[in-house]
């Protein structure tokens, strides 16, 4: 046995390889090859070098569509209870003020979330995270932020992380405490973010359960102030940073972010141009999150045009979440990037990929098919790249293939 | 063995029988029988009369909800080609001029239906069927329209025939020969019309493929002219009628389907006062289509209060079709109704079972859990029926029953 041998070999495969500028990177009629979980050679077949591989491990493609496994960047994925008595009160004529009176909102899933038990939230949150696998998502990133105490935060980041042994998925995780007010702290938000920075997030870190730290600033969230303290505690750890910034209003959170080398903003439907010049300067990652903008009935777009004049890396994700985008499929926020955004196909399939990976700080590793990559791939049964946004409610996906195994995530 | 035994038996389910007025007709811990492929018993488990049922046909549904299958009541799935190329020249800023140059647009498919061998056209139609039977969708309404010719409508409608021959799911066809005017026919609307009438529906009513007849009423449709004298030639058959109304502009197309006691108008978004009076009094279903809402970011809302006020029948659709809703989710169109039209969850699963089925002629049959009507069912893990509209992505069927079978549908 040779060391040049290659572990396994995809042929028949036509490759979207998302790691060209401005392109798909398309390569038809090509293949792909795996040595210790990377991809360790991609081309056209007709240019497959001679290479022993087991008869067993090459694996006929049959002429589908090869991509990055696609990357979930912003979800909120991992939480107790269920929200959709509140969706049906509402539409039946409730006030949001009686919603709230009767413990709904986001309360409402703090509470369950709390009294959820850690095989609870495990099986509740499983069940969200198979949709995704099935579409082909390979990495996802969860944020706590339905605990606000350090128990519960503690709970929901080590269910994250257990999410990514239970499953073929990489999970990379957020730490949310500034996410809400908790109601023990109702008044005395600038203690709750005390609590944060100088007790939460040391106790995480120390327990390995945060990969980035997030905050909601916003009028109804924390201000920019609070945030800023949020992100030199991460600092002080030497943890990357993002934000739910400008969803609601112009806090100036994007600019923020950007001064702090952040990896993300996220939402972004009120950034002004300032904001824009930011975070292009600092390359933070625009992650615009269809779903919500859908579910709120919201009118106000993010500045598309700015964002692109400026070259700012646009990612999209689902933002998984009970109260304001419960959606568990990656293609159809894709679909609304292209019909709600006017982003292109293109723009979408970056989205779930090479520009998903950036807002995670994965770039080296994931959301590119190259050489030295992580073999994460989606197989897909479609005419061409553009079907993934263009059809509502397909899953094309007909393989997924994760640290270089194929697993049968169409089974879930 | 006794003539009141019965085929099958599911017990601990919850059940929305759907067939009460302004309510889910909610019977908790209940149990349902089949008989011969009818329902023959429900009620509460507590209440389940002695009578004999072999063990192995008594399912324990393991506390899941289970409704009537859902009944998909306007869809164009029977089509060839793919136009994920014209949307994505479309968000590439390419002009519709100039896609319709290229040959794009309805067009475009017509041409592809017309060039699909029958095997071709079944196979690429079942996919789309196939994510719908995952959703629970037992009854689903195909229309014809894509041929424009005889030799290819009757093709379309065979198509669909035998899609319920291939699935557990109960195929209405309509011919809708108005559908666009062909290119041979260009500047001939009239001697179209002739065509469709006097040539094409008796030939295609001959062959039995055509259970109700349906036009295109719009100003780049067919005048509600041409649309009566297709009316009147189903009439000749003996068929009822539906109609495209009121999508882009108010035709009287409704009113003008009322006046023929038409089963359904649909899409709506134009529909006036006066069309709704009509609707009301002939007990014609609106069938609003909110994937094509959305998908051309329509602003238009159909008139929800109107409709209500006069207790006209609302249904609910995917539209599914590849111009303007390329939609293969029963259960999102079902969110979308809630979420774009406000629409509550209640009108929402009304919308895909008691009210489709009375959009399709078939309310003695399908659409409610009651003595006699046919034992299909779907298989729900959700905590409450609103969960159905409220998840975004989300596929909780467990299971399908057809006809009194239990189908795996979650297998295909
Ligand atoms: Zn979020
Ligand atoms: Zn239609």
């Amino acid at each position: 046995m040779q060391t040049t041998q290659w572990d396994s070999l995809w042929i028949n495969v036509h490759l979207a390889t998302m790691a060209q500028q401005g392109g798909y990177g398309e390569c038809t009629n090509g293949a792909i090859a795996i040595k210790d979980g990377v991809i360790a050679w991609l081309g056209k077949q007709a240019d497959l070098p001679e290479r022993s591989v087991d008869a067993a491990n090459v694996f006929d493609g049959q002429g589908a569509w090869l991509t990055p496994g696609l990357i979930d960047c912003h979800s909120h994925i991992v939480y107790g209870g269920n929200r959709s008595n509140e969706f049906e009160d509402r539409l039946n004529g409730v006030s949001y003020e009686e919603i709230a009176k009767r413990g709904g909102g986001i309360v409402s899933t703090v509470t369950a979330t709390r009294a959820a038990s850690e095989a609870q939230l495990l099986a509740q949150s499983s069940v969200r995270v198979k949709r995704l696998l099935q579409e082909g998502v390979t990495t996802l990133e969860c944020k706590s932020g339905y605990g606000l105490n350090l128990d519960t935060e503690a709970k929901i980041l080590r269910v994250a992380r257990q999410l990514g042994e239970h499953f073929p998925v990489r999970i990379s995780t957020t730490f949310l405490g500034a996410h809400a007010l908790p109601p023990e702290y109702a008044g005395q938000a600038d203690a709750y973010i005390e609590l944060v920075c100088e007790v939460m997030l040391p106790a995480l870190v120390e327990q390995g359960l945060v990969d980035a730290v997030d905050a909601f600033c916003e009028k109804i969230g924390f201000s920019a102030a609070q945030t800023e303290r949020v992100f030199q505690a991460a600092k002080r750890h030497g943890l990357p940073v993002k934000l739910h910034a400008e969803q609601l209003s112009d806090q100036g959170g994007a600019a923020l972010t950007a001064r702090y080398q952040g990896l993300s903003a996220d939402h972004l439907e009120y950034l002004s141009d300032d904001g824009i010049a930011a975070m292009a300067e600092a390359g933070t990652v625009a992650v615009l999150l269809p779903g919500a903008y859908y579910f709120l009935r919201e009118t106000k777009l993010p500045p598309l045009a700015g964002l692109r004049a400026a070259g700012v890396p646009i990612a999209i994700s689902t933002d998984c979440n009970p109260g304001t985008s419960p959606m568990t499929s990656i293609l159809l926020a894709m679909n609304m990037a292209c019909t709600l955004f006017k982003m292109t196909p293109l723009e979408a399939l970056q989205g779930t990929t090479c520009k998903a990976a950036k807002a995670l700080g994965l770039s080296h590793s994931v959301g590119q098919l190259a050489l030295g990559m992580q073999a994460d791939f989606a197989l897909w049964q479609v005419d061409r790249p553009a079907d993934l946004s263009y059809a509502i409610g397909a899953n094309p996906c007909s393989g997924v293939v994760f640290g270089g195994k194929l697993v049968a995530s169409n089974r879930y």
